[in-house]
């Protein structure tokens, strides 16, 4: 394991043994090739070893015993940082549900359980991969509504979703729930998180039990997992809902979440062609969304899955859904931003988007910056189609 | 780990170091505490350790070396005998979905899909539990017909879902497919399955995607695991599509599938309430159901899941869904049993039930018998369910 500083990663397991007041079994779980025994821990644990780490490389103290455990990032490999467990996704942008129901149901986009429910659905564990992955485009039945029967073959609608994703540190017990004031305590932080979506597939599938093959074939994450601390400068308050919702029921319900349950990160989706690649062309950006605009808290998600009884554990995967703000330009996915491919994207030499095409690059980005902190990186979450076969 | 030999149980770990002519790889699967290494090596390594101990035990032979590791079962203590990867769950009962579906569009059951697409939906691995554990019921988001909000509390409409399970043991590699006629061979063996589902809540929350705090609170199966080659002689054509049913997409078809792909296993579900226990009143079967009518074979459901290229892993865990048969007597839940609580089983002792209470015990049986052949048992997969909170 290591930890991102500037453009170096310092080698986790040699630094932290170097760290005299640091507790043992912190030093151990540094050694592990994954974060779950540190995210099992708990905050306090991660808040610890932060705190360390900044003495022992501060410049007052130069401890150039630490230092020596720099690499360049540009020479390491990175890798999927946890072992994850189950993969839950969120629905929680109230603007990317309104426009994809709008799509289904004009009279009626959002369905009568949005404002009560953080909807989710379980996804696909085995299928999580690194950023630098390439995606191969997946096959599945498709049935436009121009065709009576489905075919099988190649998905004709593969897209992108820009999500944040976050990890389960502290477990729970199965039967036990989690108050939504006490469940930040069980996050350990935060990532990036792709979820591909054959929307020609999905759409199909998808009645009654929800997306299946549609997303399973791939998801891709971020290296770098950003820890709730770092994020604490960050906070602001949960969206506010707009006049006329309901409250949230009190399981859900928190002053202070309600208070700094938000998180003012900024989110982007880039794309890059194979021609644009040849061509040297910079990705395009395709959209800029922010976290903050999402309609369920992070704590309030936690605290939903909790509130059956189901357990959480430790390397558990939580997307967000695709964070979409409310302006065109913000929209999470080609779905949306191409209204269902009606209205392309027009690339840098000319060539047009309504969907992802074989040799395409997608790539997100994230970051928290505020006047007087230092700004906080996500890294990249990127990733390129390969053709179906 | 353990085989079943009547009401005793061979340990496999000791077992398997005294049979001379096993591979070692078999030798050192067989030391693991959970089936998962020998799952992997696939159907021609768990037929050669079959082989093998059935030789060992054999009268004639008479080893006493191997009967000196015979326990008996009432002395044992049965646990999880899979480390659970992802778990998937079907809906292979075209009468199950017929029967749910009438209920939420009398004019239209079964959603266009279903004679085309093996419809599924991930579900959650961190609540299955074995056989014994005691569910607590959940608690839940539940909005009846008759109020205008939804309410927060325990649920009104704890049922069960009557299924088999099956476990993936040779796994395939992300981005690629496997074809129908060769699916059997990832599959490892069977089990007995509760999908506990608590209906009020999973009515609330389920669209648009799919079921999540309904069945993730708990899920039971045996702990046995029938093995596919036990279970050869028991194989049966698969269910036949009624005349103007669409023919399987090519994907999903294989004439030795069609011949053989189904499994003549009969399933069964009973109920045995607090006071009938006190009163020593013996369980009361509530459904008979076959295997033999699910509209998906096993090996189509295999194909399906990777047809879209993603991974399955050994230690996946499917379930087939409910298993309904056509006649009334052969319904898999209570949903469909008391026609939506509209029709309650009535008890030995008059008690009533349209949905499960606190204290009932579910308890699932199968087995697959003909003549000339060894009965085979599934043992059982049983819970009783513990109040809210």
């Amino acid at each position: 394991m290591g930890v991102a500083i500037g453009d170096q990663i310092l080698d986790l397991a040699a630094a932290a043994a170097l760290l005299a007041d640091l507790p043992g079994e912190i030093v151990q779980a540094c050694a592990a090739p994954q974060l779950n025994p540190l995210m099992a821990l708990g905050p306090r644990a991660s808040a610890a070893l932060r705190l360390a780490l900044s003495r022992g490389l501060s410049a007052e103290r130069g401890d150039q015993k630490l230092r020596r455990h720099l690499t360049p990032m540009a020479n390491a490999e990175l890798l999927l940082p946890v072992a994850i467990g189950d993969f839950t996704d969120f629905y929680a942008s109230v603007f990317h549900a309104t426009n994809v129901g709008r799509m289904l149901r004009p009279e009626n986009p959002l369905v009568p359980n949005y404002k009560y429910v953080p909807v989710a659905y379980h996804s696909r564990a085995s299928s999580v991969r690194v950023s630098g992955t390439a995606v191969k485009r997946p096959q599945g039945q498709r049935k436009p509504a121009n065709e009576t029967v489905p075919s099988y073959g190649p998905s004709r609608n593969l897209d992108f979703e820009l999500e944040l994703g976050f990890y389960i540190g502290v477990p729970s017990d199965l039967g036990t729930t989690i108050p939504v004031g006490k469940a930040a305590e069980h996050v350990f932080g935060f990532c990036l998180l792709n979820d591909w979506s054959a929307r020609d597939v999905q759409g199909w599938e998808y009645q009654p039990l929800g997306p299946f093959l549609g997303k399973n074939f791939a998801t891709t994450v971020s290296p770098w997992v950003v820890t709730q601390e770092a994020l604490a400068p960050f906070r602001v308050p949960a969206f506010a809902r707009p006049q006329g919702d309901p409250a949230p029921l009190p399981y859900l319900d928190d002053p202070v979440d309600r208070a700094q349950g938000g998180f003012d990160i900024a989110v982007d989706a880039c794309l890059s062609s194979e021609k644009m690649r040849a061509a040297g062309a910079a990705p395009l950006c395709i959209t800029k969304s922010s976290f903050q605009t999402t309609y369920w808290t992070v704590a309030q998600m936690v605290a939903h899955h909790a509130s059956n009884g189901c357990n959480l554990m430790t390397g558990d995967l939580f997307g967000s859904g695709t964070v979409s703000g409310p302006e065109k330009g913000s929209q999470g996915c080609l779905l949306e931003i191409t209204a269902r491919g009606k209205e392309p994207v027009v690339l840098p030499g000319g060539e047009q988007r309504a969907f992802i095409e074989d040799g395409d690059e997608i790539i997100f980005r994230a970051y928290a910056e505020k006047p007087g902190y230092p700004r906080i990186g996500f890294g990249e979450c990127r990733a390129v189609v390969l053709p179906a076969g």
